[in-house]
């Protein structure tokens, strides 16, 4: 079976990773020109002119990122199938109709307004109670298109450092930490959830995951679970699917959804029985789930804007590289470290470790560390 | 760092598969006509016209099979690094040569004797005593190019059925369990040890691995250990090198050696910290070495000649699927499949569930499990 990968980044990479052995062919498609991906066929096609010949040589479609026209998906989407749905899609790229899917389906969420000029921001900021997080309705991503409003008074200012006709303005949500739930939704219906990951973000880019989340109660799990499996339904999706959430004092609170395998999922590689790359595979596929069990606990470093001393990690033992092939710059995502260990004392103890060789690293700070 | 792969089967798949997430790039060399690897470039050369251009692409050169022509690889050594050495290729494409440098090393092998008629053949049988093994002492892979002699008489018709004007006659080793023993050799000279594997073969093809070797006495593994580490400094090798014993009351007797990852290590993937196909890449490189300790305990499943029920086997939440793509012909490697266990009682269980689907596969024995 041959799949279409949409996007040829350092996400269809790993998809084609774990697809090889389970006798998958892989055909990227490119609309950025500038692929990563570094093994399989690429396409790259800026114009759509070789849209015809991608679906040609492929059996079934899939995609490494969310802000991909939904008219190309619903075009593919009539000849081959499109996992996940192209209803996915449009879901994710309209933070207003994905918290308004949320709030149909009782998944909580911050207490929201929409903004179409500076006043009604202020007005939306006065009503809800500052501080509020106004955001681009859509194409807003890794922390771009934000700004947090500590006053009504800084409405002006917001509006126009964001630049957007149409924003989204939330309450500040007064969060223990940020968590993520990553599922998968096989084409049978079959669902299966991996272990929920503990999220430490550095200027609006995520940089530490620890799975499964230490010292999570087991209701919040299920709590997790149950959201996410209703967004899966709802939509008859196929795939993994990420939610992000909030957990704030006895609850959760979701933040947004990721139609496709995440950042804060890398860890499962080494860290979970079946990766989420391969589960997402193994779903759009057709094929049955693999086991989304935890094997140890782990911690995933993102590498971001420089390599550190790679030589240095690579001694070790507890440690596996997972580098993107892309050069260096600022803020940009070059690979990830999976950390591996048998209890939270002993990987807060390697991750420490391991940070040392990359300088350009935030310092590791979790609910396992002392803050401050 | 490119590198280059003499061969494109499934060794050299899973060791790109392997090299890509520490930002490796692949040119494979296929002398065969008929590769198999599916991805990476492939370079199909039957008369060793585009050899030029394959050292001109590549940075650092390995192989996947040993039966390449040793002055190929001396040719390249003249202007790349070639990992592992034309030396160890040499020495196990001869099993003269080979036997004669473990003797050397005090590593104990069988009696053998050479035989270049059939009267010599004879003579050698009644001197060791029968029964004995008569092998061809060049190209012979697989258990083919073999015969038994359960008498010295027989030697006639066995020289007739080997056809090959050199053999290597060796006494019947009354063997416990077939063995071997994966390690890897740094640049540096720094060595790490696998745990050792049981192998089971069935009509002359490795069928099942289990690793770590149940109920291995400490010493025996030391014994390998040291074995195999005296191959590999007195080569110089880098890279990964196996051997393959058999445990009799009491000791080790070394059957072979294979100057590359081998089937037998394929429960790595898995099974251990870091696979065998990446600690190859890591020492063909030049990098440190990885963990080469276990993950609970594996047992690796052949799939040969037929795929039998792979939907079923994806089922199976212990199981890990890897194919080859390759078509189904009697007596192929297909693929393999990892079974992981916490215990080895678990493990038995597991792999019989599993066989079930493979009706290809012959009855799994093991000594964990009741012969006959």
């Amino acid at each position: 079976m041959r799949i279409g990968v949409l996007g040829a980044g350092q996400l269809g990479r790993m998809l084609a990773l774990a697809g090889y052995p389970l006798a998958k062919e892989f055909v990227f498609y490119d609309l950025s020109g500038s692929p990563s991906v570094g093994l399989g066929e690429v396409i790259v096609d800026r114009d759509g002119s070789y849209l015809e010949d991608f679906l040609s040589r492929v059996d079934r479609v899939t995609y490494e990122f969310e802000h991909l026209p939904v008219e190309v998906a619903e075009k593919l989407a009539q000849h081959k199938p499109v996992h996940p749905c192209p209803r996915a899609l449009q879901v994710c790229q309209n933070r207003e109709a994905e918290k308004t899917l949320f709030g149909q389906l009782g998944i909580p969420t911050a207490e929201w307004r929409i903004a179409d000029s500076a006043k009604s921001l202020k007005a939306a900021a006065e009503e809800l109670g500052c501080p509020v997080v106004a955001k681009s309705n859509t194409e807003g991503y890794d922390g771009k298109g934000q700004a947090v409003l500590k006053d009504p008074a800084e409405a002006e200012q917001a509006w126009a450092s964001i630049g957007h006709p149409r924003l989204i303005v939330e309450k500040f949500v007064n969060f223990k930490r940020e968590v993520s739930i990553i599922a998968v939704r096989g084409e049978d219906g079959h669902v299966a959830f991996y272990p929920m990951a503990e999220n430490t973000h550095h200027e609006g880019i995520l940089r530490y995951s620890i799975a499964p989340a230490p010292g999570l109660a087991p209701d919040v799990q299920k709590e997790a679970e149950t959201h996410i499996k209703a967004l899966l339904n709802e939509l008859n999706y196929v795939g993994v699917l990420t939610l992000e959430l909030f957990e704030t004092e006895g609850s959760l609170v979701a933040n947004e959804m990721a139609p496709r395998v995440h950042n804060s999922g890398h860890w499962s590689i080494e860290g979970a029985m079946t990766s989420q790359f391969e589960n997402h595979i193994r779903a759009v596929s057709g094929h049955a789930l693999g086991s989304t069990e935890a094997r140890g606990v782990s911690c995933m470093i993102n590498i971001i804007g420089e390599h550190g001393d790679i030589e240095r990690i690579l001694e070790l033992p507890y440690a596996h590289v997972h580098l993107y092939n892309k050069g260096e710059r600022r803020g940009r995502k070059l690979g990830h470290i999976n950390i591996l260990a048998d209890s939270y004392e002993e990987l807060v103890w390697r991750v420490r470790n391991c940070v040392q060789f990359l300088p350009g690293s935030p310092e590791f700070t979790s609910s396992l560390t002392t803050r401050g």
